[in-house]
């Protein structure tokens, strides 16, 4: 096998010099750079040293596998992380499982294999659940409590008290007939909420009614048109996230009912989108840069053997905004 | 440093089911699989044997490098590029570049050094295209002609034909003021759009008037406000996408203006957003999920021997939703 210094040999360059050409390092003369290049086409010759010099020390890669790229909360989600890994020099490589436990098994190998510093994921899956108990890398959950996994950080929202906030808004604002759309009960996130929900209407002496759904768009649809059947007198709505709640107003309007006049809507998450549409959406906002963030520092503490706590509980607010009824505007 | 051999002994187990357990194939028994956790442990032993059989035959990693995650055109785009890439047992690995120069070359160096199949990128700098002319691995550019780059395949959609297609149906929906916000003149999309509607304003005698724009809502925010104050007698606006139609929307509702008794709207793109909102935005759509597949689809051919285009050029069509007048609805 063609070796770097073959390759400077023929090049007439130092192997110092081939590395940096291969590094991409800009400092070499462009007739050198040039040689190098065509020595490295005429050999064959593939950078086994860089890689593996790469893999041997310090990665500095940082693993993100989410289970839907398209969804914003997860975008924006990667999108913090990334910054934070980018500013202390690390990389960050995100893969989309698409919530398939095989993809995801595919993509912890992957990363293992390649030495990340550590893997930041968000599943739904118990048998990945057991397979991150036995990671070689140190693992951040975010949103979604595993059970039975040491060793690993965590980081969610209080959707406990996103689920209070809500409900209360809600009733504040004037509703007595509220459905909750909940959200998967085995993610702490769907559970937690409801909890919140089932809580908040005890304490005002409100009915308790929902309808279950996921958190995408086509769950929404279905979820709003179930509402119209079953609680055709519902004058407020606590969508699972905003997504739902951006397919609940479109149902909703498009048989004629208005929002937030006839019915109000709040969303969950805060999503960037939640905001950019007409009307805003009324939610309960989660941090999710600020989580981002946090996942990667805690990654990149551990990579430089510092301490970090391994329970972290974001707190949420409420944002008002067009799709319920101002509180100023309505007596109590 | 500890061997394979060594830690199948201490585990009381063969190097195979070593490898196995470390693989994450499930074929091991659970005590067994204890045992060999435990051994690893116990003597640090980190698999390098694994990742240079990885690395030195074929990764199976297909890189994606787009400006922003965020940005809902390439995280669908990125999307199909998985599906694709997974239904060929290939892995894809996402990175975010943020437009900036640096962050493209660490990434694009980080999938070379890592023996990546190949590179799916969308890049906006002169000096990322001159490292991708020397780059060692195939390069697929999406949505921007590079120029001077060889060897390297190349996804667009018609973007004149795009142009033409939204002026063409503004005129046939009635506006006589049509003001085009120009997305940036470097990128072939802007210029060809732009192209489009300029002919298109010649052909049919009417006034070209444009407000320069890029591809965000916040510019999209603040062409909206120029719009107000530059052409406030606009009975209709070509965004330059998708997202800039909902921020102008936006605006323009925000200050009273009817949508689309006063003004008509059209963006570009159809991203999924586009029909999720409400109203759904009257679109040019691109086939954003079919260029991914078939950026993913360049590359495997290329590792497997195939031919491929070079140039390939998508066709767009005109999505008539609810932002521009139905043309059953009015006289022409």
């Amino acid at each position: 096998m063609t070796s770097i210094r073959e390759v400077a040999k023929i090049a007439g360059v130092s192997p110092a010099t081939v590395s940096r050409v291969m590094n991409g390092t800009a400092n070499v003369d462009e007739e050198k750079r040039r040689r190098v290049l065509e020595a490295i086409r005429q050999t064959g010759f593939m950078p086994n040293e860089l890689a593996r010099a790469l893999y041997q020390k310090s990665s500095k890669i940082i693993g993100v596998i989410v289970p839907d790229i398209e969804n914003p909360f997860f975008s924006e989600l990667a999108k913090a992380v990334e910054e934070q890994t980018y500013h202390a020099g690390y990389k960050m490589l995100l893969c989309n499982s698409d919530d398939d436990p095989k993809k995801e098994m595919m993509n912890i190998q992957m990363l293992v294999q390649m030495r990340a510093e550590g893997i930041i994921i968000t599943t739904n899956c118990d048998s990945t659940s057991r397979v991150l108990k036995d990671c070689q890398l140190p693992v951040v959950v975010v949103d979604r409590k595993l059970t039975g996994v040491s060793g690993t950080a965590f980081i969610e929202a209080n959707h406990y008290k996103g689920g209070c906030l809500a409900a209360e808004h809600l009733v504040k604002c004037g509703c007595k007939n509220i459905v909750c759309l909940r959200g998967p009960q085995a993610y702490s996130s769907g559970k937690q909420r409801y909890q919140g929900y089932l809580d908040t209407c005890r304490k005002y002496g409100i009915k308790e009614q929902c309808v279950d759904c996921t958190y995408d768009y086509e769950a929404g649809r279905r979820a709003a048109k179930e509402i119209l059947r079953k609680f055709p007198k519902a004058d407020g709505i606590i969508a699972c996230n905003d997504m739902v709640a951006i397919s609940v107003y479109k149902v909703l309007t498009g048989v004629g009912r208005r929002i937030p006049e006839e019915i109000q809507l709040i969303g969950f998450d805060d999503i960037r989108f939640s905001s950019l549409c007409t009307p805003e959406i009324t939610t309960v906002s989660q941090p999710i840069r600020e989580m981002g963030f946090m996942a990667a520092g805690i990654i990149i503490r551990h990579v430089e053997g510092g301490e970090f706590q391994q329970e972290n509980i974001f707190d949420v607010k409420l944002v008002e905004r067009d799709t319920t009824r101002k509180k100023s505007h309505q007596a109590l």
